[in-house]
């Protein structure tokens, strides 16, 4: 039992660095004054992380997606739900290897690991739900934008080519708390999730100019996702950490253009590339 | 775009069912006086269901197996986020009646669909977090076991070979708080499930008989898994619902026996079969 790699024995492990772990669910006490923030993300091997990754690698952005989340509301970190399921390949010291990076993120964020599930499947496949919390009724929300904001990202963008760990912004997010009038993580692209924060706000864009990281193309920025950098609204006399990319206008409810020129609100699909 | 299956066009659909989706995250504010009990299980097309299930059964089956865990706790459903990976062969009419099998339990049980996530991978893979209630401090735990208690399940065992829908114990768990000083739900059969409950509890078990389904063999119903029955150990003189089948004993810390005959702790093994 002791060099075979059973639910039980990952299980052990585990509970050494997760003592939350161990009945049939996690039980958290909420703290008066806050609401709480859930999301959920996959990162399925070939489709979320090339196969030439490390399991630390793996373990950091399965996290980092869903903290990224967090922080495009403005939330602080409190635990999270790890489910992996094993591939063929998948060996005791990759899942070692899995666990650690994704728990010192976790360190790191201050989000404890608090259950999950073990099952196994063709692919590697990790789902990671995580929890924050944050002020009644402080959240960010994408619905906000108002006719006049200025639009911010948290960084360059088009990092997915280069395949970078992601950074979740989770300072930049709580900075924004009080002053931005929407907010979302950019994970599908600039093009469709700036769309999408327009539509929910009733609102269009006008973008002057888009930074890119150096040997990323604007189709990349524009269109490829998987950058987890925050785009965010505020008002024009705000100051707030970020990189001013435009305005938000009073044109048809999503429309946004570059420059002048009618953006087609195309980007990563997860369902299947559009 | 209107034929076509994207993202957007699954999510436009699910919000008419389920309102709270639409941000980064789902945004929940916890009520005064009550502990929050998180789980989270996987749902793989060949290894929780098998493939000529519907899509209503599907989506059932991986909303019915967190509900069980909730269950085991004594906890009332708030809600759930499904991360959904549809597989080549799913199109809009199969993720459709996924939708339908999942919020009709759903709303039988007061669970509200409040997020998840979308994707693709070779194998239908679904991984459902669901949130319920109870009052603080009161859940039921699998580490309260006591010498001398009663040992009860929900219904007799061996489902899982007769592909049964998972009916989750929700209003016997919940008729448990206060009584029972262990409980946990049958997901890898009685024989693994009840050394772990022991081995938590530092105690051991005698059983006398184990109550069968029509048709369903004893090594079924110890060592399959999938029954989603509750397993509990209540006083001798505490009266509850379900069927007494063996007691609580001070033997050595997660050992099972039947019948006098010690059971190997050997059921279903998420990451492989033992």
């Amino acid at each position: 039992m002791a060099r075979r790699l059973t639910e039980d024995s990952i299980l052990r492990k585990l509970r050494r660095a997760a003592p939350l772990i161990g009945d049939d669910c996690a039980v958290v006490r909420p703290r008066p004054g806050e609401d709480w923030l859930f999301t959920t993300d996959f990162c399925i091997e070939g489709v979320h992380f090339p196969l030439d990754w490390t399991g630390e690698q793996v373990g950091h952005q399965a996290l980092g997606r869903s903290l990224s989340d967090i922080a495009a509301m403005g939330g602080t970190p409190r635990f999270c739900l790890v489910s992996l399921a094993l591939a063929p390949w998948t060996g005791p010291k990759w899942i070692d290897a899995f666990y650690r990076g994704l728990l010192k993120l976790a360190n790191e964020t201050g989000t404890q690991l608090a259950g999950g599930d073990l099952s196994h499947s063709a692919k590697l496949t990790c789902d990671v739900m995580a929890c924050g919390s944050v002020k009644h009724g402080k959240a960010l929300r994408r619905s906000g934008a108002q006719v006049g904001d200025a639009i911010y990202i948290s960084g360059p963008l088009g990092g997915w080519t280069h395949k970078k760990a992601i950074v979740p912004r989770l300072d930049v997010g709580r900075k924004l708390l009080g002053k931005a009038h929407a907010c979302m993580d950019l994970s599908d692209g600039l093009a469709l999730d700036l769309h999408r924060l327009c539509r929910e706000s009733q609102v269009a864009a006008e973008l002057d100019a888009v930074p890119l990281l150096p040997g990323a193309t604007l189709h990349q920025a524009l269109h490829d996702g998987e950058d987890y950098e925050l785009l965010y609204t505020v008002p024009p006399d705000v100051r707030v950490p970020g990189i001013r990319i435009g305005t938000v206008t009073a044109g048809q409810a999503g429309t946004v253009k570059l420059a002048g020129k009618r953006l087609r609100p195309e980007g990563y699909d997860h369902v299947h590339r559009t």
